[in-house]
C-alpha cells in the first residue's frame, strides 16, 4: 500500500472502483503530466446522495457529500495512474458545483467537505485552487458535483 | 478535405466559419500543444437555440442543442488549426452548462447530445472528459453552452 | 514599477494585497508555466459586492462587481510573479459565473466589465478565452465570481 491510501486508510478511506461513464466520455484524460478528470457526482456506491442545499439538505450534510465527490476522484486519479496513488504529484484545480437554492450562501463551507479531506490525505500535494458555485439542478438531483485537474508523475 | 472533416460530411455536418467574440475577449488561445475554446452557445446560423430544460424544452431538444454547441466548438479548433482539423489530437474536456428549471435531472442526457456526436466525428480522438451541470441561466436565454480544452498538434 | 502595473495606475487601479483563503486550500497552484488561480469572488476591500441580476442589481453594476473580481485575479498572478506582474505573458481562460435569476440574459455584458478591464490594462497579453454563465448562487450572496487560467514565465 503507498504512502496516500495508508493515509486514506488512517483516515477510514478505502478507494472504491473508479467507475467508467455510461456514455459516449471518459473518466479521465492526460495530457504531459496534466490529468483532467471527468465531474464526479455525490454518489457512495449505488447511492446517489440528492438534496438541494438551503431547502431539504443543510450544510454539514452538503460538506459530506462533497467529500465523497473527493473519494471519487482520487479513486478515478489512482486508476489513471495505473493503482499508484502515490504517483500524485499535486491536486492543481477543483470545481465544486452545489445544488442549491437561489439563496444560499454557504458554497465553500459546502466545498471545503472535499477540501478538508483532501488537505488531510494527501498534505501538501493536497493543496490546490479552487472554485465553488452553484448550479441551478444537477445530474439524478445529487447535492453536489466536482471536477478536477490533477498533476501526475 | 482531411479525414475528420469527410468524417463530418458522412454525418451530414459542414463546419461553419468560426465566429469571433464581438467583445473584448477571443474564441480561443492556444499554450503549447492545449487549446482553450471559449463557451460555445447553442447558436444554429444566426438562430439562437433558446429554451429552459424542464420547462419549454424537453431532453431531446437539448441534445440536439448541445450538438450545435459541439460543432460550433470544433468550427473554433479548425480555425485554431489553420484550417486543417486533423492536427486536432483529443478532445481533453467538455465542460456542459444547461439552462434548466431547478428540478431538472438529465443534463447527461443533454450533454450527450455533444458527447455522442464528437464521438462519431472523431472516434478515439474524441474520447473526452467532461462535466455536465445546470446554469440557472445562460445568455440570450440559449438552452445551452459548452467550453472546451483540446490537444492540437 | 512595471509596465503592466503603471498601465493600471493610469487606470486608477492599484492591485490590492492577494489575500489566502480562510480554509483548507490555496489561491493558486502553478504547474509548469501555467497559473490556475481560485475563484475570486466580488468584494472590494472588506466590502462583499452582493447582489442578484435580474433582481437587485443592474447589468452595468454586474460589470463593476466582474471588474472588481478580475483586479483580485490579476493580485494573485502579481502574487504568483514574486510581485512582479510583468511575467504575466497571457491570460488564457476566465471563467465567470453570474448570481442571477432564472430569465437574466446579459451574462457576457456582465463579464465584460472583467473582460474590458483586462483588455485596457494588459493589452495583447490580455486577449483571453472564456465562459459565462449564470449561476444559481454565488457564496454569500456576492454578485460575481470568476475563476482564470494564466501562463506566466
Amino acid at each position: 500500500m503507498g504512502t496516500f491510501e495508508a493515509k486514506l486508510a488512517e483516515l477510514g478511506v478505502t478507494l472504491p472502483d473508479a467507475p467508467a461513464p455510461a456514455a459516449n466520455y471518459v473518466p479521465y484524460v492526460q495530457v504531459g503530466d496534466m490529468l483532467f478528470v471527468s465531474g464526479q457526482i455525490s454518489k457512495d456506491g449505488d447511492k446517489m446522495i440528492t438534496g438541494k442545499l438551503g431547502d431539504d439538505m443543510d450544510t454539514a450534510a452538503g460538506a459530506e457529500a462533497a467529500k465523497v465527490c473527493a473519494i471519487a476522484l482520487l479513486a478515478q486519479v489512482k486508476a489513471a495512474c495505473g493503482g499508484d496513488l502515490d504517483r500524485l504529484k499535486r491536486v492543481v484545480k477543483l470545481t465544486g458545483f452545489v445544488n442549491s437554492t437561489p439563496d444560499y450562501t454557504e458554497q465553500p463551507q459546502v466545498i471545503n467537505g472535499a477540501s478538508d479531506f483532501i488537505g488531510a490525505a494527501l498534505g501538501d500535494a493536497g493543496k490546490h485552487s479552487r472554485s465553488a458555485v452553484s448550479a441551478a439542478a444537477l445530474p439524478f438531483g445529487v447535492a453536489v458535483e466536482i471536477e478536477g485537474i490533477f498533476q501526475i508523475g
